[in-house]
C-alpha cells in the first residue's frame, strides 16, 4: 500500500467534499517573535502585552497574519499541493484573537470546480476554517486556486462556480470581545491619526522597501508547516517556467502589512480581506515597497470607539511607490506590482 | 596563561578521559518553534499540546532530533572541534521526554582511539550523554570522529577499538512514562497507517525536496551552540578541500526526518539510532530528497498498543528520490547520496 | 494630511528636543533563543535558568547586548532614520536585567547639534534611556550619530557638543541585585579564569570566525523593529557609496561578544560601553573575527565576590586575529579592523 501522498490534483476532488488537515500548531510567544524577525512589524498590540492590556485584552495578541499563514498552510497537503497559482480570496474573515498557548487546526469544503480549457488544470474553490482548541473561529474564508491535473485525459466533474461576496460587510467584521479604546495609547502605538482622520481617496506611500531572500521566505513556510513545493525546492524550481523558487504570496502580504505601519500605525487589527490577488511572483532578491489607498471607512454598528478602513494595498517590487504603480486604465498592472488587496482595518475613533 | 581554547587535538585524548561539557542550556517553546521553521516537520506530537495531551503526555515535547542537536553541540568544543569528519553513531538511545523549561547539559567518556596511518589524524570513540535538571538521562550514545593532530610527530596512546552494538535493541528503546494511546488522533496525525501496516523491505519515497541555505544551517547550528568551524568560516572555507562551507551533518537528518512525515507521519518518536554515517558533503543550495526502507518491525515487551519500526532512510542532494539512490552491489553509493541512517521510530498498533 | 513619517533630518532637530519612542516590546524566551540563534553565544548566565538560580536570580536573564539592540532599534524611526552614520556612544551602562516577560520601551532628549561643513548632513548627540514595565532603567547612553539634511540651504541651529564622560566609573557599574556569586559553577560556564586571572596588557585572541550573510543581519534587525534603510533595502543599496546593504553594526558587536566567550566565558555580564565605533563597514558574506585587549581591571566597591575588567575588543573581516590588526601609530586602523569597543565585562572573584 502506497504510504506517501502526493497531494490531490483536479480530477481527485468533488463539490461538497470535505477534508480536515492534519498537524494542529500549539502556537507560541516564539511565533510572535518570529513574526517580527520575519516582516518587523511594528504594531504596537502585537509587540507587548503591557500595550494589549491597556486596551482590555489579556496580552499581546498574535499578529492576524499570521493566523492567516497557519491556517493555509495546514490546507496546502490536501488542497494546493499541484497547484500552479494561487487566484483569489473572498469572504476572508478573522473570528476570535489567537493568544500564544492556543492550539489551531484547519477544515475545508470544495465549493466549487471548473476545468481549464487546456484541460492541464483546473480551478478548485474551496471555504477553509481555522479553529482555536475550543472550537471557536479564528478565520474563514474562500479561497480558489489553479491546481494541475495528474492526467490531461482524466474525465472532471461538472462545473460548479459558486458565488462570493464583493466584500465583506461592515457588519459583519469581529471585534475582540472586552476591547476597550479608552486606554489605547497612541504615543505608544506611534500615530495620533484616527479613524475620522482617513477618508475615501486619500493615498498613502508607505516609503521604505524591504529586500526578501530565498532564506526568508523559506523560513516563514517551514514555520507555517506550508508545503507547497514552488518554494522549497530550488533544484525542482530551474524546471519551472521561472526557473527558480518562488517566495510565498502570503509572505509579500506580511511584508506590506509591516511597511503599512508607516502611515497606518493605528489599524491594529486586519480583520478582513475582500478581495486579493498575487499580480506577479516574488523572488528571493526582491525588494517590496508598498502603498495603500483608503476606499471606504464605515463605522461600526453599536461601537461609538472603534471604526473600519477598507483600504487598497499595492505591494511592487524593485520599484519605490511614491508614483503610486496600480493598475492602468487598461485593466493592466504596472510591471514591478505583485499583490494588490482590498481588506478592512479596524482603527480607534476620536472619543467625545 | 593563555585563556583560550583551541580544541583538543587527537594526541591531546586518552582512554577513560572524561569531560563536563559548558554552557547547560534551557530550552523552551521557542527551540520548538525554530524546529518547525529550520526544518518545517509536522510531526503532531511535536505540534501541538492537544495532541499530546491526548496520548497522556504534558504537553508537546521538543523533538527527539532536537536532543540530539543541542547535546552534540556540547561535545563538539571538547571532541570536535578540530575533526576530519563525523564517522559514525551506534548505541544511540533516547531516554526520558525533553519539555519546554527543561535545561539540558552533556558529558562525554573516550572510549577509544586509533590514529590514522598518515599520521596526520586520528579516530576518537566518545560515550555522550546528555541529561536534564533532574539528572535524568534524555540521549546516550557512542559517536567516533576523526580528528586532526596538532603535530604529526606527537606520539599517541596505544590502539583502542571499543566494540559497539550492531544495533539497540527493541526491549531497550525508551518509551515515554504514561503515554496512552487510545487517545491518539490519527487525523491530526495526517495518516491512518499504524505499525501493522509496514512490513519489512517495504520502500517508501517521501517525494518532496527541500533546498538548505547556507544561513539555514549556520542558523541551527549557532541555535545548538554548535561551534564547529566548518560550518561558519566562508573566509577559512575557502582554503579546505571543499573550498566552502560544509553544512552540519545533524541539519541534513531533521530535513530527512521532516521529509520522512510523508509516509511516515505515526511515527511519533524517534528511539534509537543503530548506524549512521553521513556518506557525502552537503553545501548551501543543495536540494535534500530522501526515501526510506522499512528493516524491521519489533513489538515492545508489554505494550499492546506502541510497537517500532526499524527503518533506513537515504537522504540524496539534487536527486529526487523516486528510484532509491542507494549503496550499490559494489558497496559503493550512488554519489548523490549524503546520509545513510538506520533507526527506530515508535508507530501506534492498532488497538483491539 | 501626509501620515507617512520620513524621519527626522538634521535641521528638524532641537537640543532639549524629547522623543517618546513607538512599540513598546514584551521580550521574551524566543528572543533569548533568536539571540543564541544569530550569535551563538554561549554565555551559561544567559543559556540555563538553573545556571542563573545558582547565582541568585531568578532565571536566566536576556542577553545585555539584545537589551542595547531593542532600546536602539526602536530609536531608530526618530533618530536615525536618515543617518550617515553612527560615530560613537558614551556613558553607556546597563541597570536592572531584563527578564522574559518585562516589555522594553525607550525615550531620547537631544544632547547636542553640529552641522558638518558641507552643510549635506550634520552630528546628533542624544541620550536615550530604556525602562522596563515598572519604570526602571534597563539602558541608558549618549550616541552621536551623522545624519543627513533634508536640504543643505536650511538653516540649522546654533552648534552644541556635549561633554561625555570618557569612560564609565566601575562604582557606577550595575550589579544585578540579588546576586550570589557563592553558587558560580565555572564548569557549567566553561572556564576556571576569574577576575584576578586577568591583568592589564594582556592579550586574547578569540580565534574562531563567524561569516554573517545577509539574511542575518535582516533577520536581526526586523527582530529589534530597527528600520534603518541601509541594511534592508537592497534595491537602494545599489546607489549608495557601498553599491549594497550594510549590516547593522549592532550585528557585529554581538558576533565579537559571542566571539569572546573564548577567552573570556566568566565575563558574564557586559556592564557598561565606555566608547565604541564602528570603524569599517560590514557586508553580507564577510567572516568576523575577534581580539581582545584587558584595559583595566577594577573591583567594585562593597564585593569582594565580582570585580570588572575593562576590555578592549577589535573585530576585524576576513582577517583571523593572531596577528592583533588594530590602530597603528599613524592613527590608522589595520584596513580589515570594523569594530573597536571599549567595555567593561563583570567577572566572579576567587572567593577567599
Amino acid at each position: 500500500m502506497n504510504k506517501t501522498s502526493n497531494g490531490n490534483f483536479f480530477e481527485d476532488f468533488r463539490v461538497g467534499q470535505e477534508f480536515r488537515h492534519a498537524t494542529p500548531r500549539t502556537l507560541t510567544e516564539a511565533d510572535a517573535a518570529l513574526n517580527i524577525a520575519l516582516y518587523g512589524s511594528r504594531f504596537a498590540i502585537n509587540s507587548s502585552d503591557v500595550f494589549a492590556q491597556g486596551i482590555g485584552l489579556p496580552r499581546a495578541p498574535l499578529d492576524d497574519l499570521l493566523v492567516f499563514h497557519v491556517v493555509i498552510g495546514k490546507t496546502v497537503p490536501d488542497i494546493s499541493l499541484n497547484a500552479v497559482a494561487n487566484l483569489g480570496y473572498a469572504e476572508f474573515r478573522w473570528g476570535v484573537p489567537v493568544y500564544p498557548g492556543d492550539t489551531l487546526s484547519a477544515h475545508s469544503t470544495v465549493l466549487g470546480l471548473r476545468e481549464n480549457s487546456n484541460k492541464a488544470s483546473g480551478v478548485v474553490w474551496v471555504r477553509s476554517t481555522g479553529v482555536n482548541q475550543r472550537g471557536e473561529m479564528v478565520l474563514d474564508y474562500v479561497r480558489w486556486v489553479m491546481v494541475h491535473k495528474r492526467d490531461p485525459q482524466a474525465p472532471v466533474q461538472p462545473t460548479v462556480v459558486p458565488t462570493t461576496a464583493p466584500a465583506v460587510k461592515p457588519e459583519d467584521l469581529v471585534v475582540p470581545a472586552g476591547l476597550s479604546i479608552a486606554g489605547y495609547d497612541d504615543g505608544a502605538a506611534g500615530s495620533s491619526h484616527r479613524w475620522e482622520d482617513y477618508a475615501p481617496g486619500e493615498r498613502i506611500d508607505h516609503v521604505s522597501g524591504i529586500t526578501l531572500e530565498d532564506s526568508d521566505h523559506m523560513f516563514s513556510t517551514r514555520l507555517y508547516q506550508n508545503t507547497a513545493r514552488v518554494h522549497f525546492d530550488a533544484f525542482a524550481g530551474k524546471n519551472t517556467r521561472f526557473g527558480r523558487r518562488l517566495a510565498y504570496g502570503g509572505h509579500v502580504i506580511s511584508l506590506m502589512r509591516a511597511l503599512s505601519f508607516n502611515g497606518l500605525a493605528n489599524g491594529f487589527r486586519v480583520a478582513a480581506f475582500n478581495a486579493g490577488s498575487h499580480v506577479g511572483p516574488t523572488f528571493g532578491g526582491d525588494t517590496i515597497y508598498a502603498w495603500s489607498e483608503v476606499l471606504e471607512t464605515a463605522p461600526l454598528p453599536g461601537r461609538r470607539d472603534v471604526g473600519a478602513l477598507r483600504m487598497r494595498s499595492i505591494a511592487a517590487k524593485d520599484c519605490p511607490c511614491g508614483e503610486w504603480p496600480g493598475k492602468g486604465a487598461d485593466g493592466k498592472y504596472h510591471p514591478a506590482v505583485v499583490l494588490d488587496l482590498d481588506y478592512w482595518v479596524l482603527m480607534p475613533r476620536r472619543l467625545a
